[in-house]
């Protein structure tokens, strides 16, 4: 790609990328196979650093105009640009699943919450926020990089591939808490979480156990990122994922 | 307050205000004590709902210049405007003490979650991000008006008026891992969690038990808001807080 052809991210560029040195690095450490190229700063002040960290096939990009041509502002001078990728996830761990998550801060946060208890393989039910928008990246602090996700159309077609995997939807109205007593220890577990606003609807308790997370009468709902927080953590600590 | 009094908020400014109809509604069931006056937009739909739950003591004016002042887009066409108050966090019961929180969604989302577990009480350690700007008012959905906080200049300001309470410090070094069966059953406990991005400062460790939630070598640190959703949610639950 020439410099002039990398513009501002868009849901249809083949590309996408990293902001900041320290994100661009640990996508270099992490998947070195997918970065295309690495755009510096002429104000960075470690060019030795990230010239030793470049391999032979990512281009190193002198180019200041391209930082401004993305918007790109805050005392970030260095870009990780890299091809987007086909993910997919493993049958034989456990997943979690999010049913059109609408916001990418969120669904960045939740991928970085799940790397961090032990959970690879994100299943993400369509429409979604967009998994590679720069945003969703930095919200991850690129732990989007250590997980496998795939995107499906709906909960069927996530059935016909994985369907040993045990569905539990987490729903406002299920009589059961999720505690460390009750929860699964099976691998082959799915928990399930719905929309920001408006949660998972109601059919999706007709695909397994059902689950909520204890909360007083005086919020409508938790944070999405939260719950998934404390449905991940209670399942990991059950299952040895930590 | 004139109109032309009602200015963009500042942290210096005698007052605040939530933005949109539903978080308006909430302030004027929850805290009509509070409330100064209500904005009402030109193209908003449902006048005479806003009239009925407005008392003689809450003005309502109708002025579409000021969203404009307030740079409000998006479809809000509510505005609550409301006198900044003192709080102050009650001694029987437990309490969430956050050290030097730097993020306003961080803030307003973790009061969301507290009051989602049944913690009343919230301590801030300043300098904190300000609980009444409208961006930690409008992350808190509402819920700043269900609990009561206080800020302390440090540690010592608050041992000094909270002193049977004891303090658990969630540091990331700590050995012990919280759980159900180590979480300790005391309603006079102060759960205390660091900054976003340096956690607490070592001392901390002078004041009580250290706790830590269990994470992976994969990421660096759990997201602040995530970490206090996990901690007092096994607080909570132990404590028969919900």
């Amino acid at each position: 790609m020439t410099n002039k052809n990398i513009k501002i991210y868009k849901k249809e560029s083949d590309y996408s990328y990293v902001i900041g040195a320290s994100p661009t690095i640990e996508l270099i450490k992490t998947r070195p196979d997918i970065v295309e190229s690495v755009i510096v700063h002429s104000k960075f002040n470690d060019i030795p650093l990230i010239k030793n960290l470049c391999s032979e096939s990512i281009e190193l990009i002198f180019d200041d105009k391209i930082f401004t041509r993305l918007n790109i502002t805050e005392n970030n001078y260095v870009i990780g640009l890299f091809g987007k990728y086909r993910s997919v996830i493993c049958d034989s761990n456990p997943h979690v699943m999010l049913v059109n998550p609408s916001d990418m801060g969120n669904l960045g946060s939740i991928i970085r919450t799940l790397t961090g208890f032990g959970f690879n393989d994100l299943a993400v039910i369509t429409p979604a926020a967009d998994i590679f928008n720069p945003k969703t990246i930095r919200a991850s602090m690129g732990a989007i990089f250590k997980i496998r996700f795939q995107l499906f159309n709906d909960i069927d077609e996530y059935r016909n591939e994985f369907n040993l995997h045990k569905i539990y939807p987490f729903m406002l109205d299920s009589s059961e808490i999720i505690t460390h007593d009750n929860c699964p220890v099976n691998p082959k577990s799915t928990l399930v979480f719905g929309n920001e606003s408006c949660g998972l609807p109601d059919y999706y308790k007709l695909y397994g156990t059902c689950y909520r997370i204890s909360q007083s009468a005086n919020v409508d709902s938790l944070n999405l990122s939260v719950a998934v927080g404390i449905g991940t953590y209670i399942f990991a600590i059950k299952n040895n994922l930590l």
